[in-house]
């Protein structure tokens, strides 16, 4: 007997229970901080004299903000609309986990370092830091797509978002670990987190909705919206909390030359592999991303472009490759069903990212940087570490954060095995009718085309 | 006997005369303004030793204004192809009435509060404003939807940027009101004019073209672009026109929070009102966007986060009850046909924003605000009114925009009444044909159906 | 025998080789400029004492940067998705060569004006003039698109971006032209570049696919996407890369108005030109968007809005006339098969541009511009030209950019004539299927109807 798939209670009832939390939660803990209260920005302002309402952090980091918010909600909604049934959902689940998440994050990350006198400050700094988590639950959203119900997400959301402020905070607060663009906090740990987690919901009899796990000529335009969204924004992405200045600038230059070169790797592999030399949509859609995710660690560091088209085009051909090659062996043999092949676009290019970053920092000298040394490598310029100890500690954080994502996507798994979420059986997964409301059309267009037949064949038998 | 539809004279002849007035008007009032002018800034630069370049008023208002910019053309134009055959005439009309509106908004926006020695000064604000004002009869055009010709709604925002430039000037000149995200003078006021001139235009045999009014699978996937633009954006919305500094960051903040918490109220009380607990596209599309529509007059104050997530929370749940249980009793019994459901969108939450900024108005105080306390209520910090005072000309300004919009838009629909404007015919409503040449799709791919039974038939028969 | 369209080993080769090549050239001859290189940007900022981090110039241009990217890879990119069978190529294809371009264009614009002691220096500026010359390609791209295999077009890119670079040298460095917005040196160039491109690959047997060559209902509305992105931040395009302060602000501001008046032209003429009254997507896709090529050289100037409207209402006009009654004459007569219409939205509307900009840029004096003359037309203001003489060269800078586009495009064109790209037959134009890997949809339900009609056939006659 299969499970009920009715939503009628659960899910309202669990955003409504999770909403009333959050809002006691912020109305307890959470307050303007000094660049958004205004009593404090104003007392500030006064006392400064060359403080003024044009240098609000507002103006420098807002229009950072909402690209990437541009991203959480347009790139990745659409990119996971080329499934050819689950449209609503992808764009619709999308959205609710992450209005979710970015409330949750705002907390969670509040508490591990953003806590003054017992309160979390908030400003536009923190919303851009909220956004990147979600992201991360967004990556692992794919990994499950089309084989979850909204409950099993929202309840994967709040583990996720928790022990990724926890890996955040290891990284960044105690290894002192550079990671601007997050190939490690964001990529690298989405994307593993997300594989264990389907790993554990691994469903064996998945071929019955097979016909449905495919796109159609549509769908794949839709998904192409959300595809160059992300793409042309990656290097707001990567630059959105950088310091102020020269590495804000570079780090979105880097990631430019990055996604440029990855792009022409990316259509050069994807004809490559191809017997009859054409382009495959699902290639071309997520791996000629993968450039912005492996220089979100490097981004910041004087990489030159150079280096950032060198690394951009690896990661394009890896991507490619790992989509045509590796993804199947994952299914087969490891039984990782991973339905966007965030594998390809955040794991395997995240630990590249990772690994050119700890490089780059290896090599970082006054020399190079001169006095911006500070600016990047604020912990290697006061002499604390040398360049080699940093980039040890760079390669330290992603062991760190492939750990806690393996852990605690094995652990969020089994907690969403249970039978009580309302997932959906295996003949339906990839079909928005489980959860929506799903107008006509094509059944429209069915009727229609039986009605005509039927009329036809019967003007001819009279 | 049906009014003819054809829109060769009636349409190019409109829109050809309007145009030339708007030339001649603007060649006779309108003048850049100091920051745009070439002599008028340099001016005031070279006069001004703390005044360079980079504090153009440019850099500070463009960015909002291009994010308002995306809601106006693509945030309330896709939003509105959700019906399955009226996507040319929802982007397309959008288009021409917002082309329109934007140019007349310049002029009477300037001729009531812009004039300086007799001309209009535009600039990036103007810009802004224009815009504004544009979404309030675009937010008319929703309840239109469908069942008007292009002349009409070119008439109707004529008279509609009118009376909205007197309600403006009214609210925010003589009462002194705060609305910096416009939930009385955009949102209500274009709510309620749309809801009494679709009042005026009834139909009483619209359920002839009830078929079309309805969605289909790739439509609604348009309209979430629509949607999903909106509720990204609306922080931009809100804060585009405020105080620079904390006013500014703050409303952008407070939005994004109320948005945030009004989606879960969404998605939860959609599926709650559905036997099957299923999600609805119309409420998601809709009534997830409540949340930035209700603190449009409240997001620039000492809100809080939890403030804002509370007014959003509240939004969206009374805009689904609305598209649920409120819209049917207005078509029935008040035979009221919104297209779109604005008074769910737009209607009831702009009230709630309005009733929302006058309570939070009324609890101003020094010690909350500090020196901010001029930044957002002038008139408060100068002992002008009292904060008490302040929230009762905040709900007189709602009373006010009410009347406004009632009394506007039933002296409109009386005119746009007049059966000289090619209205379609009841049976022809949201039917893009009716103005538009339309390319085959479904038609061609019938034909090739009806051919291949053809076929069959005659195969089998001979 | 037809040549094979297999791209196998042509593309990948293509591709690899190019970006090895790229790659090894930006190792050479790239380096960070002054505001982005760690080092060089600390130095001076720590010798200036006005010079903060705010100051960079990562945060006056990378908004209209971002801008001008959606413009090239979403409005481009989507615009062209109007034909019903082309949408992968449409967006991937752009995808490809815009990839491509940027980094070429950067190398070719640096070689002609970017080189500092031998090294081309980069930044946010390069960037965005690295996206401007894409833009041109783009155009061309638009004349040729469903005849072209994606080698074809990479080939063409590597021409028309040199030529691109050294038509800019000559007109902004010898000719002192003002250009902000590149109606002459990026539209007047990519459409007649594209224009003698598509005459020389002339295929008197198109009309074989000539039923592909059309859109249908949902591949207009993508395209509309494009439209629209293009319409709403053309003034951040043309403003992109003037002067700080004043020129930045009133080209936006100038565009604005343009393209409002343009676009009810538009609709007036798109009507007056249908028997029926009826509007053409073509038109509303296409001609709404000539008001922001017509004030490319012209906006930073002090056109007043007044003017810009006026230039835009003739834009807009033309255009319409141009898709209705040129184009079917050029091709017949002069057998140029123009697919997008460029002539009609960049080509004639960039000739008008050009003469807007002379004749305005012979009407600038000091009294207009008062201290801001120096700021754009620096040679005027210091007297090495006066406005008549300013006005000759920008006259010129016309004649010069049409020579090196008719020139270029006859030479690129006949290197394109070798049948060696895999360029599709005849009867396979405006097909993704020859270079795509095409998910079913239409062929599905087709199957599922053929099987449905076979059934009820059987049925009856058993």
């Amino acid at each position: 007997m299969a499970e009920s798939t009715n939503m009628r209670l659960r899910l309202p009832l669990l955003c409504i229970i999770l909403e009333v939390i959050l809002i006691i939660l912020f109305g307890l803990l959470v307050e303007y901080n000094d660049e958004t209260d205004a009593k404090l920005w104003n007392e500030n302002r006064t006392h400064s004299a060359t403080r003024n309402d044009h240098e609000n952090e507002f103006y420098y980091r807002y229009p950072s903000f909402q690209d990437v918010h541009v991203m959480i909600f347009v790139g990745f909604g659409f990119l996971m609309t080329f499934l050819q049934r689950y449209g609503f959902s992808s764009v619709g689940f999308n959205f609710l986990i992450a209005a979710f998440s970015l409330q949750w994050a705002t907390l969670m990350q509040g508490f591990f370092h953003g806590m003054h006198h017992g309160k979390i400050h908030v400003g536009v700094t923190s919303m851009i830091n909220a956004d990147f988590c979600t992201g991360s639950v967004l990556i692992s959203f794919g990994a499950v797509l089309g084989k979850t119900s909204p409950v099993q997400l929202l309840v994967m959301a709040i583990f996720e978002v928790t022990l990724f402020a926890v890996n955040e905070f290891i990284l960044l607060s105690i290894l002192g670990a550079n990671d601007a663009g997050g190939s490690m906090t964001i990529h690298t740990f989405g994307a593993y987190f997300g594989l264990v987690v389907t790993r554990v919901l691994y469903r064996p009899n998945l071929d019955k909705s097979k016909h449905k796990n495919s796109s159609v000529y549509h769908s794949d335009l839709f998904a192409m919206i959300g595809t160059i969204y992300l793409w042309m924004f990656w290097p707001s992405f990567n630059s959105a909390i950088t310091n102020y200045g020269d590495p804000q600038h570079r780090t979105a230059m880097n990631t430019y030359y990055s996604l440029a070169a990855c792009t022409l790797a990316t259509f050069a592999f994807s004809a490559l592999v191809n017997p009859e030399g054409k382009l495959d949509m699902v290639h071309i859609q997520n791996a000629a991303l993968a450039g912005g995710v492996a220089v979100g660690t490097a981004g910041e560091m004087m990489l030159t472009a150079f280096g950032s088209m060198i690394v951009g085009f690896l990661a394009g051909t890896i991507s490619v490759l790992g989509y045509k090659y590796l993804s199947p062996v994952l299914e087969s043999k490891l039984k990782i069903q991973d339905t966007c092949g965030i594998h390809n676009l955040h794991g395997m290019p995240g630990v590249l990212g990772a690994i050119v970053g700890a490089v780059t920092a290896a090599l970082a000298t006054p020399d190079v940087y001169g006095q911006g040394l500070q600016r990047v490598f604020a912990d290697v310029e006061t002499g604390q570490w040398n360049p080699q100890s940093k980039g040890g500690f760079q390669a330290i954080s992603l062991a760190v954060t492939l750990g806690m994502a393996l852990f605690g996507g094995l652990i969020t798994g089994l907690i969403l095995k249970l039978p009580i979420y309302g997932a959906p059986p295996d003949a339906q997964c990839f079909e928005d009718g489980v959860y929506w409301e799903v107008p006509g059309e094509e059944e429209d267009q069915h009727e229609l085309y039986e009605v005509a037949t039927a009329n036809e064949v019967e003007k001819l038998s009279s």
